[in-house]
């Protein structure tokens, strides 16, 4: 079976969590904090970066969510979740890349820095100003999916896809940490509480993050 | 034919116009600063960044280079780039994400920041402290391709791949920027001296950013 190296609160992780489930791929958790830099997993991955998937049967490592994801469409037929044309396909990997790097390091990447890393590690106290930045931009991205959920039934287009997954795990991270405020994006918000209603993400709102709490509405359906 | 949005010094274009002219598919360059965020490019992509592809006639427009790359592994059969097995083409992906994402942050984008964008548009003097250490990374990472090819004919195994091209792109142009001491790294110099023999690489070699030139050995293949 598929190890999945990761902490509860890795959005990379969130996303190739999401997808597996979805594609009925079992996998296993294996706890790992790459802040740590433990010298194991570093000889696993020389970037020390979560999520790291070993299959020891099959002896295949996988790094990098991204060729992750390529990996099992590859290989499941099940649930496609890069699909259609080549156009479309295109527009799908065109909105994880805008999720994974510019949702993740103008508002996902800050708020684990501040509310989770300084609170489990330094033990600073967060940067105020950091955080409100966080907070903004959190809501012009917000703005962005409202839009795209103006002109498509799901982000990418007519169906589910990797842009759906990439999107909810970021914004779920963001959400955990008390980063989002959900007014003003009925659009966004209905779509999050499809998204959260499925069965793949369950087990990722049931669980927790050590000393860090989520606000109240963090893993309920209506919210 | 293909537009291909860039400026000179973007790696992630030269990536992709190494990759084009791999495949034979013919692209005209239309230059774009995308510090200058031009109203009409951020219409094109909201991200505001190089490079971005536009096809007239087709109606396709193609943001973020991973997307483009995937495009044309699927769209056109000549010179596969992301070819092997699953587990070749996750290896492939990984050291891409690995070029894209480590080697640009830490090495590439500082070196654009303190040399090229200060130099033309903020006019301050460049940070040395910040070059100092882009240029320790960058011989760390000149290590790590050392490591790759003691064990493999090229960086993701026994082909050439986007792995090859991504890698040579962010080099050129951190060597353009004079980031890069080859000394003590026969390997990875063995191989790019390779790399600058290829006809796609030659345009690339041959072009200039306004009033930054580069260092005497930049283009020679034997340097
Ligand atoms: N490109 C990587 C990014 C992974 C990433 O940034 N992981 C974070 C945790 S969510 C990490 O390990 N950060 C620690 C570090 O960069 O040192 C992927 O898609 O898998
Ligand atoms: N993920 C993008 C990254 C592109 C990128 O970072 N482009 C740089 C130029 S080399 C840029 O446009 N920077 C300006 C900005 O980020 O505002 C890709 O692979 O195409």
């Amino acid at each position: 079976m598929w190890q999945l190296y990761q902490f509860p609160l890795c959005p990379f992780s969130r996303k190739i969590r999401l997808l597996l489930a979805e594609k009925g791929e079992p996998f296993e958790l294996v706890r790992e904090s790459p802040w740590q830099r433990r010298d194991e997993f570093i000889d696993l991955n020389p970037a020390g970066q979560t999520p790291v998937l070993v299959e020891p049967q099959k002896g295949v490592t996988l790094i990098d969510s991204g060729a992750m994801a390529e990996y099992f469409e590859e290989t499941i037929d099940k649930a496609p979740m890069i699909q259609g044309t080549a156009a479309n396909r295109a527009e799908i990997r065109r909105l994880v890349a805008w999720f994974d790097d510019g949702l993740y390091r103008d508002v996902v990447a800050p708020l684990i820095e501040e509310r989770m890393r300084k609170r489990l590690v330094s033990r600073d106290a967060p940067d105020t100003r950091v955080l409100r930045d966080a907070m903004r931009v959190a809501n012009s991205h917000l703005d962005y999916l409202d839009y795209l959920l103006d002109h498509r039934r799901w982000l990418a287009g007519p169906a589910l896809s990797l842009a759906d997954l990439a999107a909810a795990a970021h914004l779920s991270v963001a959400d955990y940490l008390g980063g989002l405020d959900w007014r003003g994006h009925k659009q966004t918000k209905d779509w999050y509480a499809v998204m959260k209603s499925r069965p793949s993400f369950r087990p990722l709102l049931g669980e927790r993050m050590e000393v860090i709490s989520p606000p109240a509405h963090y893993d309920k359906v209506d919210f």
